[in-house]
């Protein structure tokens, strides 16, 4: 492979998502070649795709290009690339632009969206872990509301108009809560002769109560926002079936709906070549220790929502969310260069920050480890800590100025089908 | 169909471009009723789509939803749909949602790229006359630097980094230029381990200058900016043949290239099923009288791109650019009001405000009707004017932004592969 020749130690990360570029900006300009890979040249802040979905922001401003996140890192190469295997013996991956060699591998390829086997459900329900899928949303809501204004079949305009949200954690809530406010404010007048209470917005969780990470306070509160914003909270209810109209669910619940959006579950999307033993068999995660190290390898890594690391706090492994991937990919670089220079690695310890979903205007909720708070001033520190953590200080501005428009006007501007879905039959 | 009935007649307008948007608002709340059909959902601010192609604006802040722009228009629905044939006996129109009764029509469906039937070129070559369009050159040109650092073939890797634009009018000259600065100011930086030498930036004019609408002061000055900026100029020479690497021209100039870019000519988009004799042949556009109105109709109109009104200082009609679509889409709205008052229409003259083109960071050309002028002052009256022009606050707002951010960082922020281009083969 084209890489430059470097006479350090070469690291080769695997995805750019919170825990890749984060190790990566760890690992900036010490001693030790980074090589980063991802099928997109641009890294996802994935906690705002639904905002995208929802037509709030423009996918161009939650996203940012690797390259251009690495350009000060001397001791770094970017490439875009699929890996396929892992060859341990040989210390190479084998990807889409060829084999390359590492001394470090670092698995960092996050979740996929898992429909539990449904081939069904796959075929026909939205996705929503990537921009493009984000996109294509985006596109079938507009669509729908297209196709129901000249529908003259009531049945096949209240199906067009039902809008069904699989999984009430934070996706599925801070999705259904965006939807509800294009009801709201927004669609009664981009369609002035239409009946805006045919509209329907359902939530369907299979737990007895929405955000079930979360405290029982936020997952009250954030039911009582849900209602009051005029979605349909169906808790204990899991979808059984669905052919691209019909769902199908475990209580007497039937829904014709045009608009299935899958946010129930993700599973691991780990790469081939390791032994079999080394993957959580259920979620799809490598078990790792303490330093990230996948068990039984000495120079393989996990990190983030791919890597389970059992503790004593978290006996499942710390949630799949951005900040144990942050946080391991930080520590992970420093250990990294502790190995080679023959020092110790440090033990990760996760530090809870707290977690929080956001539902609409002025709503939120926020779980702090002493505190739990929701309303106005959780939705505010929701917004400010999104916004920080925004990649890149054009996206911050560009998404500062988006929310305060939307807030001030009760507008969502990027309503475009800028390339209509098409479902592949 | 399913649109609302009116007690006053209707005017349908097929295409929601500069004459379309400036007509429906023209006729905003006033004795008639307006349908507007599109087949996108949102006005296209075409002059700024070769900023898109080059990563400085995300598309979503040069579209803006026609459903937004007529929101306050009581008298006025919107429909997305394809019109594929017009019954002028039966007063409707035949679309891809059905058919629609019109009292009146205007076609405002401006223009696409003219291949000047060679399908090779039209098969290999990229148009770029819409978002998506637009969008699929971003992705190449980044694809291809991406290709182009992993090859180990040198014909290839310089294929890849020839980038070929046909045409040297506003279009060509403007995505020239700026591909110009990509290479010159941000490509480097993403590419440190390529020698940016390799890449070159080719522009081929079938006549003796560059920008041929414009006054010789501004071809001398735009072909003296784009030789600085780095851009090979070849006048006079016109593209044979291109097979997807192989470009043949008139002259001994052969070049490889990954990427031909088609911003040659353009030719009327008309619809079916008028008396052929109403188009001119060779461009395509419906003859007008002074009114809009098409030849041999009482209660048929075309504007802009699409309409070919001969006057005495135009005598091969005015020049397809958005001025004349805006001016005529304004004028018509007031004359349809007075016909349908029964009082006589107003002739359109046509208010020449001159013509600009931008070349780079302090580099446009401006012809004034008695002043020409061309540098850093051309360069700002164009920037301020685009903005202006702009439809909607927000646009205006994150387009200043992203100018400023760009101007000042050497920038441009949105260089993502969202969706990868493949050619169809």
């Amino acid at each position: 492979m084209n890489i430059p020749k470097s006479k350090y130690p070469r690291v080769v990360i695997i995805g750019g998502g919170f825990a890749g570029v984060n190790l990566a900006k760890s690992l900036a300009n010490n001693n030790v070649q980074v090589v980063l890979l991802d099928k997109h040249n641009y890294h996802t802040f994935q906690p705002l795709l639904y905002q995208v979905s929802t037509a709030g922001l423009e996918p161009d401003s939650i996203a940012y290009p690797l390259r251009k996140i690495i350009k000060n890192h001397k001791n770094t190469v970017f490439r875009l690339a699929e890996v396929n295997y892992i060859n341990s013996e040989k210390q190479e991956v084998e990807t889409s632009i060829g084999n390359i060699a590492y001394d470090y591998l670092v698995i960092a390829t996050g979740t996929k969206t898992n429909f539990f086997g449904n081939k069904k459900v796959e075929k026909y329900s939205m996705p929503m872990k990537k921009v493009p899928q984000a996109l294509n949303i985006r596109s079938l809501i507009l669509q729908n509301f297209e196709k129901a204004i000249i529908t003259k079949d009531e049945a096949k305009r209240k199906a067009l108009l039902n809008f069904v949200i699989v999984g009430g954690g934070p996706t599925g809530v801070e999705l259904a809560g965006a939807i509800a406010e294009l009801k709201n404010h927004i669609l009664p007048h981009d369609y002035p002769d239409m009946d805006i209470n045919k509209m329907q917005i359902h939530l369907l969780e299979g737990n007895d109560r929405v955000l079930p990470p979360m405290s029982s306070h936020a997952s009250k509160k954030a039911e009582e926002f849900l209602l009051k914003l005029g979605v349909n909270v169906h808790c204990s209810t899991y979808v059984k079936d669905y052919d691209g109209n019909q769902i199908t669910t475990n209580t007497d619940l039937e829904l014709q709906s045009e608009t299935l959006i899958w946010a129930a579950g993700v599973t691991g999307a780990p790469v081939k070549g390791l032994k079999a033993e080394v993957l959580m068999d259920r979620t799809n995660r490598y078990k790792v220790n303490q330093f990230n190290q996948i068990e039984g390898y000495d120079n393989l890594f996990a990190l983030g929502d791919i890597a389970l690391m059992k503790t004593e706090l978290y006996p499942n492994g710390h949630p799949q969310v951005a900040q144990p991937a942050i946080q391991q990919g930080k520590l992970l670089g420093k250990n990294l260069i502790r190995k080679v220079n023959n020092q110790s690695m440090k033990p990760f310890i996760y530090n809870d920050k707290g977690s929080m979903a956001t539902i609409g205007r002025n709503k939120a909720v926020v779980d702090l480890k002493h505190f739990k708070f929701a309303g106005f001033f959780a939705w505010f520190v929701w917004m400010f800590i999104h916004l920080m953590a925004l990649v890149g200080f054009r996206n911050r501005v560009v998404v500062f100025f988006n929310w305060s428009y939307n807030y001030i006007n009760f507008d969502k501007a990027a309503r475009l089908i800028i390339r209509p879905f098409k479902r592949e039959d």
